[in-house]
């Protein structure tokens, strides 16, 4: 086997084995026996076990942004039902897992940032980067009259993904998506809803006169 | 030292050392240090960490409910301002420790869940009880009209848990507070809100039930 081969079976044997027992619980033979390399060579391809988790969370976030800009690019969708679209892909990546593990960036962020700041300042990285393109599709949203303008796009990047954590650790104490659908149905009829002066509009009779919006809300 | 109090030290210990180390990541030799303890003395008082874990989160969870009870419980501030209540007690406690630690329920639920089956069902059954007076405050909240009643009491306060621990999340990567202060302010303005429509006509809607009916009428 090439070298760089090796490498690339430790790194991805060093996700599973993360998934399953955390930063602290994988241990190095956990991971090269996972791998089927010998516990020798981690040493030749990592300076150390934390900068081997850092580059196996560099390509968990590779992957996840592959995700990302395949619901966010989109066009055939509307900026709204695009946020919503890249919540059902990664609720269909769960429910492949069994609903049993979640995403590598919740749990390093609640396990390692207490004693690796290497780890957790890469964390707080990938959170900045993983909000961009979510602002710029709320940004659209509040643009095309779907999304309320009254908070900041970034801001409301930022509520998204941290609060979808929160869905996901819940779903893997339950080991069932309840927590994701519930997720999902809120904030799209709250946070990520249409002003409230013309969704009021829309849905009373009784001001039936003011429904400026109505037309592009049923485009 | 007694037996019954030596126990109560490695009970208080566990809390201290797993806040910090994660489940697997404490050790019982480095919890009987920390209690100052003979490491021998942790099976005369355990039957295994596993279940020792599952007594320091109970331990957890009975000091937490005691927080919730003062801020649900004081009927100087209405149904909602008493949730926002809680969520500011807890801010302040996280603030104590330098946004450093953050929930131990948040913390096991990502950690031990996916290794035990008994601490993750434990965990499952501190949601279901943790969510109860937070449902029958949200009831009260929108009997009162602070809050929208579209979605039952049960639902939201599972949806404020779990999207609370996705702030704390996320405060624990940044260790400074933005994601709670974020958190509090838009759900309180969004999920946590007055009906829709009394926000634009200033009154109560009269028939709540009736305006999904009408608004697909004139379509």
């Amino acid at each position: 086997m090439s070298r760089r081969s090796l490498r690339n079976d430790i790194l991805q044997a060093g996700l599973r084995v993360m998934f399953q027992s955390g930063y602290r619980g994988a241990s190095v033979r956990d991971i090269c026996a996972a791998a089927g390399a010998p516990q020798g060579s981690f040493t030749n391809h990592f300076r150390s076990k934390e900068a081997f988790a850092g580059e196996v969370l560099d390509r968990y976030f590779d992957y996840l942004q592959e995700l990302v800009a395949q619901a966010l690019k989109d066009d055939t969708f509307t900026p709204r039902q695009r946020l919503k679209r890249y919540l059902d892909i990664i609720t269909s990546k769960l429910e492949r897992d069994g609903w049993r593990i979640g995403c590598l960036i919740g749990d390093l962020s609640l396990e390692a940032s207490s004693h690796s700041k290497r780890l957790r300042k890469r964390l707080d990285a990938i959170f900045k980067k993983w909000r961009t393109p979510f602002a710029s599709c709320i940004a659209a949203a509040q643009s095309a009259g779907e999304v309320d303008s009254r908070f900041d796009a970034t801001e409301l990047a930022e509520f998204l993904l941290a609060s979808w954590e929160g869905a996901i650790l819940r779903m893997k104490v339950e080991r069932r998506p309840a927590a994701l659908e519930r997720f999902k149905t809120i904030v799209f009829e709250t946070v990520f809803q249409k002003p409230r002066a013309s969704a009021a509009a829309r849905q009373r009779p009784m001001h039936k006169g003011s429904t400026a919006k109505s037309k592009r809300d049923r485009k």
